[in-house]
């Protein structure tokens, strides 16, 4: 009974038009683990960081029960650097600096512990890392979840779509699902994507919202319109944090219940975007959630 | 008690991935009045038009109970006539052609059995004459609606102000909130615009829906995953039909009426995309609509 995330560590150099910041703590791993960490306590990660990645953040993660026996530390190497630069509408970016370092050969091991998780979440990275994790689970997950993003579509197309084929759950953005399927209608371009392999495909829209689809169901959560969003990097990984640990905590794989994981995501990634790294995600307070869930209700419900 | 309409009546020529039609009928005065028509049937139209309009849509339009008086034919003269090219993702459009003909000197007369009216909907237009029209209510309506569009931001800056100065709801869309109001955050161009005048903002977002802010509440209308958008054009006036339609009918100005009518328009434009001119818009059946109302609910609604 865990939930295995998996997703790099990195170190991220983030400018947007409410400022910059260098060398913060991000990584997809970590926007998970600590998105999942709010609803779940049997959390495994799997990661790659260099010795430069501070132990503190390592203590951090473990003091949310986080197991991080699947997190291999290189000696005297350098984590992964990211650096990127938000454009005013902060939908869009400029990526300046990828830096792989201790990620351009990462060979992801599960320890014996993970290897019978009813839940698996594949952070963004190679098809092939993706798979590999696939292959040493002992016992096939209850509910495998693996985003991706357009880079892979251009250039491991036919590895990628062998790692679809092995998954639940997609979780990518409307331009990606489009540029996946080849279909500018979304609907369409879920039954095209269904059609590879996945059960369920969360399609990710930024300050857009996102649709769950799942055969011919479709849920959409909003987005919260924020006073301000400083700075959007992670709040996909936060949100898929918050909903593979919803559901895990739940291990409820009902239509009604991925509806409830999908506006938790979507709350935890409201709260993500509001201050820069994971400043705002480490310190969210129980009131503040249950409050947020209820503007996400007043946001949507109508009676007729 | 009535709603008058006012806005184009107009010729369009539509290019989009799914065809070409040209001459066919549009213009915001149309589609607003036809969307309203299936909630209500006090209906004052304000428009103009030339002769070379067919007779039978003005037949049309009294078919559904709408009120002509308010239309002027130019004889001699050509109707307004628009042309546009869709890009492959519907969101964007080229203008081709704008031809204003009998346009470019409308000067709306209302007539005497308009001027009590408890609605308003000002179509896109210039300012002044959206401003004629107000100056010549006898009584003030219980509630004036205005549509416009960044054309006039750029070139009519001072009597846009002065005639949203005058209104209670203005409707834009995402890009022209933050045009008009200078801010990003759509929750801080609610409050910029609401300083303005208009004590209700509705935000319209096309594939991504609409947002309505009233003082600090806010609420969204996701736009209906469609199979097929085979033609955007007249979506917004459509749901501004939709939305006074129902307000109209209800007589209810309450914040949670005003969702509903969120909602009805929303439903109303859904249809309106699904073919082109007002094809599907005119032929609608109330199952149809009752069927899509529920669709929207089940789109949005969970429970906790």
């Amino acid at each position: 009974m865990s939930l295995v995330a998996v997703g790099t560590g990195a170190f991220d150099g983030i400018e947007t038009p409410y400022g910059k910041v260098d060398k913060v703590i991000g990584g997809a791993g970590t926007y998970i683990c600590w998105a999942a960490s709010y609803f779940y306590q049997e959390i495994q990660l799997v990661s790659v960081i260099g010795d430069d990645w501070p132990v503190e953040e390592i203590r951090n993660l473990e003091s949310r029960g986080i197991d991080t026996q699947g997190l291999q530390i290189k000696r005297g190497e350098k984590s992964f650097y990211w650096a990127g630069k938000y454009h005013d509408n902060m939908n869009q970016r400029d990526t300046l600096v990828t830096e792989l370092n201790v990620l351009a050969d990462f060979d992801p091991v599960l320890p014996e512990a993970y290897q019978n998780a009813e839940y698996l979440m594949l952070g963004n990275l190679t098809p092939e890392i993706q798979m590999a994790v696939i292959r040493q689970m002992e016992t096939r997950p209850k509910l495998i979840a693996m985003d991706t993003m357009n880079f892979w579509m251009d250039v491991a197309w036919d590895s990628l779509h062998e790692t679809i084929k092995e998954v639940d759950l997609l979780t990518i953005n409307d331009e990606e699902a489009r540029q996946l399927s080849g279909e500018y209608s979304l609907v369409k371009a879920a039954q095209k994507i269904f059609a590879l392999g996945p059960k369920y495909l969360v399609i990710k829209k930024g300050e857009h919202g996102a649709l769950l689809f799942h055969e011919h169901d479709v849920f959409f959560a909003p987005a919260l319109p924020l006073l301000e969003v400083k700075d959007p990097t992670g709040a996909g990984d936060t949100f898929a944090g918050g909903f593979m640990g919803y559901l895990a905590n739940s291990g409820d794989l009902s239509f009604s219940n991925m509806k409830r994981a999908l506006i938790y995501g979507s709350a935890m990634a409201s709260f993500c975007v509001e201050e820069f790294s994971l400043d705002k995600l480490k310190n969210i307070t129980v009131d503040e959630l249950v409050h947020r869930i209820a503007l996400f209700k007043n946001l949507v419900h109508f009676e007729m």
